[in-house]
This record gives structure tokens, C-alpha cells and sequence, in this order.
């Protein structure tokens, strides 16, 4: 199945044209109503798109940053190859500054850094850029593959899931992660059925999640997040997949919010709660998932939604856009490389120490 | 503290004249932008407002649908008292399949139907009847005052506390349940703080408890429901205390869609959860939560907030409008009459048939 079929729709994240061209997103902000385009031709284009969500998702938005680094080769350069490098590390530190939880972002990010120490003296700098963030872009589509092969060996036939947010093709280059799992559950013909939770306070699962589902006719139920417990407790879920947007060396696992209480909750219903993400989004610098930043967001969009208000004038608002899954509450991580079962430090350690391993031989 | 100088504004029910007065109602569905009053002359508008939501809140909508069967005795009626009393027990069952879940309705109806059968024959039947429904009005505001008194007991000083939906003064007669304990806090000076979950899919935790909170200068933060375990697992946390629309003979309590996971997010963390209800919320006819009836609402609640559609046209929605937490996970339940603390069958019997001895006496 091709990439772009999934929705009839473009890609979340295209570049169009050579290393002259420029980065076409889909504006998330506004699916499933409105498919509008946004053509990104500079780089505060680009920080704009990210940090307003038009493209979100942990590895789309490294996808997309890459690009933006080598937008910043473009329009208004001297042509010195001086000025070209400092400008893509100007757009590099510029770009990291848009969003603080998914390392994704800076994995990317660094990337790129590299192409632009390898190449800082090369004129054809740009051209380098350009396959650096292509590589991302098209390994992103491999691993999304990878990782639905790898967890939909963890699905039975029939299995009915919840998931939150959006995991999907429209917050990687294809695939998706945790809906991967999904996809590819339904080309094995499992007869999979999904709940999707609605995701407040910007509807992701909702308008993300049930959309791409219902595209792959996977059928497909929206609940409000509060409302997974009492699934959970009246009806029979065999798992739980969510993305994640850093996952630590020991295993604690970002996401967008609501995904702890969910992981709580099944773990209270004896559920399986899996994470699946690219090896990417495992930042082994950090161990204790406490020491991830977590993004704040502006209050309006909790009580103003689409310019409603909802809450009395002069009210504090906690509006904190990611928390932490604790290893000890995720049952497996799917990466692209296999499952790591149970979740621990060495358990994580091993599996890429492996992957090293093979890559060297 | 007089009733009505809470939020400045009339009360959420309110009688006003004699028996062939009329019923008033806050219409809590345009709060906090908008307060709009509804005047109910008959039976329909009555079921309407209950059904719609504009009076909600386990014993508010008792209270509502009491008046709502002496309107029964107004408009239209041929004036014997045959006619009266059939009139009055059509207006009783019809009042009572305007909502399934919140046992007050029930219990309320009860008691008008108790006044029909003994004053049947008799032409003062509508003042009867507006005699009974004012009693189940004060005596509603009296058990919120000792619910408050008995609740506050059990939070410590400079306490954090969570909240789920509405269990204010706007949910019931006067103080309200679950905030009666706030309020109460409050008025001893302790110098409490509130989180209080928006309460999706029709925001009163955003709209009315931070409305209500506020008049209070409760300082409170409004949250997104799925939010509560984060703010759990980064904040200490005193208690979480919610109303309940019907508790069974064994102590599980139904209540609004997601204070089930909240209560198992509260567990985790070894967080009191505490319910705070009339006895009049009590279903001793019934063991097992599992066996109170769920209603089912609209999807458009779900996907259609305030008309902009969040999810894509076809998809499905689950929309039960409450929950059951069961009794394991209740820390203590108080009434008007005391704590009840463990929560189980035998604790609760005692609860209320040491009340009965002490008014035998």
C-alpha cells in the first residue's frame, strides 16, 4: 500500500522541488474539516508551523525542522559558504527552541548539525542538507513500517484497543507509530476495532486518530479521555498503544497528556499498555523521566475552545502538554528494531547495544 | 452565609408564589458567560430543563422535578380532585423518565406520589403538594450544610484538593455536596486550593464548579480531565472529593462520566477519594453498581462542541454520562448524617439505621 493512498490526501511533511525548493505541510490544526496546505518558504515558517501544531508529532516535527534547516540556505544568503553554515546553525538553534519535549526534535536537529560541520566549507552545503533531511525522512518510513510489523505480532485477532492522541501517519512520515501497529493489524486481516480517546484540550485523537482510522476502515469509536476507565471496566480491551515523544534510558516514556492516567488505569484493569516509537525518541542521556521538560501551553486552549468560553474570567488554568509514563506502568516498547519486554534499563541497553552490534559486522 | 449571596445570582431552583406559582430555574447550560433564568409554568418544561441540563445535579433535579408535579395541579385541569390527583401522579411518572442514573429523581417522586395517595380526595392536594416539595427543598439545604460540617473534618489545613464535575450549590439546594465540604474548609480558614477537572463533554467542572469556586475566592485551576494523574504524580494532593448521583446498599457510587478513573488514578497514588451525597442518593435497593442504569447521551455533545465538529463525519461515539466507582476504591462517603469510613455494606446499614433509632426516639 502505497503512502499517500492512506487518506487520499498529501503527506503530513513534503518537500517540493531541490534544495531551491520549499517544505508543504498539512495544517493538523485544522483536519478533518478543512485539508488546507501550508507552504513553508523560510525558516520562522517552519518554528511557526511546529510550535502552533500544524504539524505535530514527535517524528514529523523532526522531519519538518530538517527541512527548515535547509530552507535557511535560501532566500536573502550571501553567497559565501561562511554565511551559509552559520545560517543553517542559526535556523538549527532557532528551530530546537519551538517545542521542548520531543527529542525527535533535536535528533534531527543534530543531524543536521553534523552535515553542516562535515560540509561547512563546501559550497554545495545545501545539496547536503537537503539528502541529510531527506535520509530522516525517508528512514522514518521504514522504521514506522518496522515498528507495525514488530507490535502487530503483540495484537490477537479481533483484539479491541484504546489509543490517545495521534500516533499516526500524520506525526511521522508515513505509518505512523502506535496506528502502524493498527494498519498493520488490518492488512493481516486481525479485524481489529479501536477507541479512540478524544484528546483535550486539542482533539487530536478526535480529529486525528478517528480520521485516519476511519480512512483504513478500521472501526473506530471517539470517547472523552475520562471515559477510558469505564471501557476498561465494562468492556474488553486487549491493549493499550500510545506513541511517545522521549522515552528515557530506563524507560519512562513522554507523551501528550492523559497518557499516565491511561496507563494507569490499565494497569488497574490488568491491560497491556505498549509504547510504540522509532529509536529516535529514546533519549539516553536522560534516565529518570522526571528530568524531562515538560511543555506549557497557553490557557485559551483549554478554556477558550474554538473561542468559546468555558471557564469564568480570571481563573488559573494548568494547561501542561505532555506527562510522564513511569517504565514500571508500560508493559512493552515497540521500536523499530523489536520489542523490549519487560521494560527496563538493561533490557533497553541490550536492545540497541544489539542493533549496534550488527550494524558494525 | 445566606444562600443566594454565594455567586450574587437568584438560586439554581427557586419557587416563587404560592401553590399556583411557578418554578424557576438557572439555565446552568449558558453558565458562566451567560445567566439566564427559565421560568417553568407546566410539567413539560419542567422534564425539558431536567433533561437538557439547564437544572442538573442529583438533588437539584429532584427538587426540580417535585415542583415540577405541583405545576401539574395548574393550567388546563378540571377542577375535581379525581382529576387533580391523576394529574399530579401523570406529571410524577413522566417527570421520572427525563434521566435514568441519579437516584434523587426517583426519590423525590416518591415522596410526591406518598402526599398524592394520602390526599387523593382532598381539594388543598396542590398546596399538599407544594408543602411537600418545599420540605424536600430546606431539607436539602440543610443536609448540604452538615454534609459540608461533617466533610471538612476529614481535610487537613493549606489542603490541595480535586474535584469532578458539579457537586456545588448549583447541583443542589444551597451549599451543594462535594463543595459544601470546599465552602465549609473555607469558611474555617483553612486556607484551601482547588483543581478542578473541566468535566467533559459538557464542561461543569469549567463552567460551574470554577464559576461557584471563585465567588467562594477558593483559588482554583481549572484542568483538563484527563490531566487529574499528572497533577497527582508532581503535586501533593490531599484528597479528591466528588458528588455521587446514586450510591448502592454496598457503597459504589455512580457520578459523572470519569470520576471512576479518577478514582483509580486517586488509588495509585494513595490519594483519599472521597464522595459526598444526601442519604437521599442512597438506592438501598440495590447491591452492585454494576446494575444502575448508564444514560446514554447524544454524540453531538461529544463531537460537536459548541457546533464545531472535532471529528470526522461517520465516525462512532460512546457518550454514557456517568460511571460507578466501586466501594473498594472510596475512601469515605459523607452524608448528612456522618462519615462513613471503611465504605462497605455493613458500615453503611449501620450508618443509617443508627439514624433511624435516633429518630424513633
Amino acid at each position: 500500500m502505497a503512502s499517500n493512498d492512506t487518506a487520499s490526501s498529501p503527506p503530513a511533511v513534503e518537500w517540493i522541488g531541490d534544495h531551491n525548493g520549499h517544505l508543504r505541510l498539512i495544517d493538523q490544526t485544522l483536519l478533518p474539516t478543512t485539508l488546507r496546505l501550508v507552504e513553508c518558504r523560510n525558516v520562522e515558517t517552519v518554528w511557526d508551523a511546529i510550535k502552533m501544531l500544524r504539524v505535530r508529532g514527535a517524528p514529523a516535527i523532526g522531519i519538518a525542522a530538517a527541512y527548515g534547516v535547509v530552507l535557511s540556505q535560501q532566500a536573502g544568503l550571501s553567497k559565501t559558504s561562511h554565511s551559509a553554515a552559520t545560517a543553517a546553525r542559526a535556523a538549527a538553534d532557532y528551530l530546537a527552541t519551538s517545542r521542548p519535549t520531543a527529542v525527535n526534535l533535536f535528533w534531527a536537529l543534530d543531524r543536521m548539525r553534523a552535515v553542516i560541520d562535515e560540509h561547512q566549507a563546501d559550497p554545495s552545503l545545501p545539496e547536503k542538507l537537503l539528502t541529510e533531511a531527506q535520509a530522516i525522512h525517508v528512514e522514518d518510513q521504514a522504521m514506522c513500517r518496522a515498528i507495525g510489523k514488530h507490535g502487530a505480532a503483540l495484537i490477537p485477532d479481533g483484539a479491541t484497543l484504546i489509543t490517545h492522541c495521534n500516533a499516526g501517519g500524520l506525526a511521522t512520515a508515513e505509518y505512523g507509530t502506535a496506528l502502524s501497529v493498527m494498519f498493520t493489524c488490518q492488512d493481516e486481516g486481525k479485524g481489529i476495532s479501536v477507541y479512540a480517546d478524544e484528546t483535550r484540550p486539542l482533539w487530536q485523537g478526535a480529529r486525528l486518530t478517528a480520521w485516519e482510522l476511519q480512512q483504513r476502515g478500521i472501526p473506530t469509536t471517539v470517547i472523552c479521555d475520562s471515559m477510558a476507565a469505564h471501557v476498561m471496566q465494562t468492556r474488553k480491551i486487549d491493549a493499550v498503544i500510545t506513541g511517545a515523544d522521549r522515552i528515557t534510558a530506563r524507560g519512562d516514556a513522554a507523551n501528550k497528556i492523559g497518557t499516565y492516567g491511561l496507563a494507569v488505569v490499565a494497569r488497574y484493569h490488568n491491560v497491556p499498555f505498549y509504547v510504540a516509537a522509532p529509536s529516535s525518541t529514546f533519549d539516553m542521556q536522560l534516565v529518570d523521566g522526571r528530568d524531562i521538560p515538560i511543555e506549557q501551553r497557553d490557557a485559551s486552549e483549554i478554556v477558550a475552545p474554538y473561542g468559546n468560553s468555558i471557564a469564568p474570567d480570571g481563573i488559573g488554568v494548568y494547561n501542561p502538554a505532555f506527562d510522564v509514563t513511569p517504565a514500571e506502568l508500560i508493559t512493552a516498547l515497540i521500536t523499530e528494531r523489536g520489542v523490549i519486554q519487560p521494560v527496563t534499563q538493561n533490557a533497553i541497553e541490550q536492545h540497541f547495544q544489539h542493533e549496534r552490534a550488527l550494524e558494525a559486522k
